[in-house]
């Protein structure tokens, strides 16, 4: 592999998220979020971009504050039929990993680098992937699919527990 | 088939929402709705009137917001037990497609064209189903029943991933 | 049987509920409540009396609120390690159902006529139950004991679906 | 056994709650307890300290409402990386019970007396698990680990239900 991933581009809603919308008379209100992806990607992070982009428009303040806010990381706003699009203004398709779930996020992973879907994602989002998780969203998708990322595409770990190897420990910002 | 079903009728609590009512000191103050049923219903709207109906009349303000302000259907308040007499007046029974999963839904389901179940609905629900959603209510239940139908009723769909077809994928409103 | 069962007591959290907890920096703010179980419980009512009991001082007001406002049934507060006293007082042991989830249930549960846990009762409980539902707290539970209570002690249901037969339908209260 | 051990210590996050963080456009405003899990520690309590310990400052006050507030128990922010240390400085690593879930949790379980992990907890967590619980946290898996506490290493069960036993019951403070 001559040219290595450049970013890892991650829906929000059922990947960061279980894919629930709280309702209440105001609207859309609240989302779920889960544990270890925020640490899955800090790890990550040090090897690849990571960003997001969702279609959420209603839901945008909420998912803004999970991921711009309180895990610093860049949230565009782009619908999955727009997506490819913005896609190809900003990155090299050929250097993209995409993971999402729902049911057209196919139109991207069929025509990105490498794709990745949650375990309970659309059956589309499923077939169209090249990585399916154990995990469901909200449930560890995401540190399940850092970690898969930095052992297929960066080496780093030559067991699946080589995270306590301590010539690599002292390099995570956490 | 000369008469191709002229509504699909869902059920809300269940159907739409994962069931459960979330209570605050102040009363029925939320519920939970999923992803792709938005997707689903749109890409179903241009072959067939999507109307919803509820018998919830706590939780109806939630109700409303998700399925009128956000998603643009008609939503009535109708309790179960009088919903049959509610179709017949508005439509004809035998050009009717219903989605419900409590335990009386079975009232109306065994009098429609078409009936349908989510996959955790009540085992009264699922046995008057004619067609039982592998997805949980609120989970994509209602993504699934809609390319169902798609696929059923209107041919739409050469195989399960023909929404890839490009003769086909333009005319989606999204 | 000469002397039928008088009264189906019911713990809150864990039977009505889903057992959780929703807490914010207020405190315990939110309980989840499911479907189909306050159906189930009103036809339930025409042959037992149904009440209430629970534990939880600090989400009383939340349970009221569903149960007492918005179902109409009673509902004490008891402790579970007092609750056989309490019982003792109000009724005969004789003639009590009880439907409990919890660690310390047991307690009750091993001394009523007869007794109910769901699905996804602690294992004491479940141990201790005459009847354990196939349903979840909070996802049916209570209106499939409600169900088993008609059929198995007031011979109702010919069977499992007799609830559709005429003669009998015209008589719920719903 | 010569010295038994003196600390039960939990992680709160996944352990006592079922991991997930409800967002609002505040940011992450909600936690979700579950049952049992107050009464197993309360019965474990008389033989050993329990206490809990957080990396989540952002929701820091929430567990704090349900930690320190409504069940009494002490509750210390400390991240997962630096919580070897601070173990080191309060305890004897010999004699602490340690239960987490989370992708770096195996950095303590690993150095403990005793380690503990939910069913649903990190693979690497688990994988360095002395026990790992049947039940999911949230859904009581520290009430299982408080029962399995008590059996291993305070010898008070000779049975599963041995909490019946009368000479014994007397002596919980719930």
């Amino acid at each position: 592999m001559k040219n290595k991933p450049l970013v890892f581009l991650l829906d929000v809603d059922g990947v960061m998220t279980n894919g629930q919308f709280i309702y209440s008379n105001k609207g859309k209100i609240q989302k779920i979020f889960g544990p270890d992806d925020h640490d899955g990607l800090s790890i990550l992070s040090e090897f690849i971009e990571i960003r997001f982009i969702t279609g959420d428009r209603k839901g945008f303040d909420i998912s803004k504050k999970r991921i711009v806010d309180d895990m610093n990381f860049k949230l565009n706003l782009v619908s999955t039929v727009k997506r490819l699009d913005w896609i190809k203004k900003n990155y090299s398709l050929k250097r993209v990993i995409y993971m999402g779930d729902g049911i057209l996020d196919y139109l991207v992973m069929d025509k990105v680098f490498y794709s990745i879907s949650p375990a309970n994602g659309h059956e589309f989002a499923k077939k169209s992937a090249d990585y399916i998780t154990r995990c469901n969203g909200g449930e560890r998708a995401v540190a399940e699919a850092s970690l898969h990322i930095m052992k297929k595409f960066f080496k780093k770990f030559d067991q699946i527990k080589g995270i306590k190897n301590k010539s690599f420990s002292g390099s995570w910002k956490l």
